[in-house]
């Protein structure tokens, strides 16, 4: 085969009313590629603020999924990492330049190529003869480079490991990257799809947890996900009593928010780091209260593929599983709605078999 | 002698009509303080800002001054590092609580006590029954704890060394934490008092220095000072061209200025710090910016005594000096209206002799 058609779920422009069935073009896997029929596919916050042009760089139809799990059906001439029936994962990238400094160093995620890394969906293919636009897991099937395809772990189960592709490795790696460890007091702040994960994964490193949410309800789920404490961030009181607390605070929150609120959590030399938000913050940082600390504002995108390939193993390894509700694909869009209500607890992944009906 | 009437200049009240003559006293030094002749004062933008109340905490009468150069006419009878007739400075404070975690790691510049470190002049004295405000070195003696004295190495030009106490550390003390050295690109924003003493030290520490000023006529004095590139902010080509080029950025600009101008410029896991302003940027942070390339925001206060007398050290061992231009008291009003202007080349130096006439 060559090119194959295909069902995927995608939006066909910019005026967002849903999602909707619509037939995609799949590529038959070159000798460094895999084609992998999709099992399970995690519904992530970004997907939505893609498909609504959010980022003002939607290329349509958009078929978003980066949390992707699935079989490999088929392996090209030059594949030496995996065989036909291996379970395997697709994260936020499909390639990257590989030439760059930061490719040079296995930091895909920080590729300085011409057009940065390709994202698995709205993402440019090269070379430029190719230059379409790349569809995501929402769909049955999908050829990747092997280098950018995960091994799912055995003892992992796969039903649930889908969102650890995204939001495992988006707060994994920075937690890795500033050497989150025992005596560490860690604060996550939105207790979402990113945020469960960045409080199981903090509590596995040895740090002291607290999850801060706005939301009193999350405050039981929170505590089971192993947060040792929770903070309601509108109790002005318990806020201030939390100042010159934290080591490291991951802030997961995927709108503009008023980073100041958290800023004075930070201790001496602390890092905030934001792995949530695509843009501005939602008001100018005061910088007295950065320097009279010599606090660190930062920020993190994904995860590298070798870190997306640890934070799989660190999960079995830690018993860490990813809280899913299974929907079929036909429900996404209810599903949108609830995710933008913060009703979802904690990751919804579509069960592929729906759309092959 | 218990206390002491001596002459200063200060302003009298937030309504600013200029510094003018005023009396003000001085204590005889307790057993742990010595009794410095004041010889000459460095004259910074923060003394500035705190006459005009910019920060909306200033105590009148006011008496800026915090870099002191002067000789020690009396010790009290605990003092060991100093005796009479010792070449001493004093910088931006003048205690701290001493038992915080930061003040225990000799970190006084972050203490954490219930009011922070006492600052040189609108600092508040301890015990609470001494409850009055810190004057600082725009007089003709001081009284000051020993542990807070600097003892100015041979060899430096005592005329010059003034500025190094503020502007100096402030620029080394981040250099150093962030390990600048060879190798690496260092941006320096803003030539003025602090920028001209940070190109000299980073070129020093060994990096590769670029200063950066939308002032064309600082070009050729920033070269003299060593700087191996000159950038003009306001040429948006140049800037772009310079995007993702340095390890660590320190910007001095004492007024409120957009971040994201400079955000770009920073490398993967690069710095970018602010010293000179104690407020909030002009526009809120892209965090876009900042997560793509693991970019990280930050700032710093000051240094610590420790790293005081390091950088006066430091400054003789390699020929470092500021650039100084001597006025008598008599006419700060004038040197504020220059500094404001930017005509200042770097730093105007009080010839204390002018104020015992």
């Amino acid at each position: 085969m060559d090119i194959t058609k295909t069902k995927a779920y995608g939006a066909t422009n910019s005026v967002f009313s849903g999602l909707s069935e619509m037939e995609i073009e799949r590529q038959a896997p070159k000798a460094d590629e895999v084609h992998i029929d999709i099992l399970y596919c995690g519904v992530c916050h970004s997907d939505l603020h893609q498909v609504k042009n959010d980022w003002h760089n939607t290329i349509y139809p958009c078929v978003p999924g980066h949390e992707v799990v699935g079989r490999i059906s088929e392996v090209g001439s030059a594949v030496i990492k995996f065989r036909v029936g291996d379970v395997v994962g697709v994260g936020c990238m499909v390639d990257s330049c590989g030439v760059c400094p930061s490719c040079q160093q296995k930091e895909e995620n920080y590729c300085e190529g011409p057009v940065g890394w390709t994202a698995t969906y709205n993402g440019y293919m090269k070379p430029a003869n190719e230059d379409f636009n790349t569809f995501g897991g929402y769909s049955t099937n999908m050829t990747v480079k092997e280098s950018f395809v995960l091994r799912i772990p055995e003892g992992l189960d796969i039903k649930a490991a889908a969102p650890i592709l995204c939001a495992g490795v988006t707060t994994y790696s920075p937690m890795k990257h500033c050497n989150v460890g025992p005596g560490q007091h860690v604060a996550v702040v939105g207790i979402g799809g990113l945020g469960h994960m960045a409080v199981q994964i903090a509590r596995a490193l040895g740090a002291t947890v607290t999850a801060i949410t706005r939301n009193q309800d999350k405050q039981a789920a929170a505590e089971k996900l192993g947060a040792h404490e929770v903070l309601i961030s509108t109790d002005a009181a318990a806020m201030k009593a939390h100042e010159l607390k934290f080591d490291f605070i991951i802030i997961t929150i995927p709108d503009a928010f008023d980073v100041n609120d958290y800023v004075t959590l930070v201790k001496r030399d602390g890092v905030l780091t934001t792995v949530g938000l695509l843009g501005p913050y939602k008001s100018a940082i005061n910088n007295q209260e950065v320097a009279m600390h010599r606090r660190t504002i930062s920020g993190s995108i994904i995860g590298s593929i070798a870190e997306t390939q640890e934070v799989l193993d660190f999960c079995v390894k830690h018993h860490i599983l990813p809280e899913v509700e299974m929907i079929p694909m036909q429900d996404i869009n209810k599903a949108f709605d609830k995710m933008m209500d913060e009703e979802v607890r904690f990751r919804y992944v579509i069960d592929m078999a729906s759309l092959k009906k």
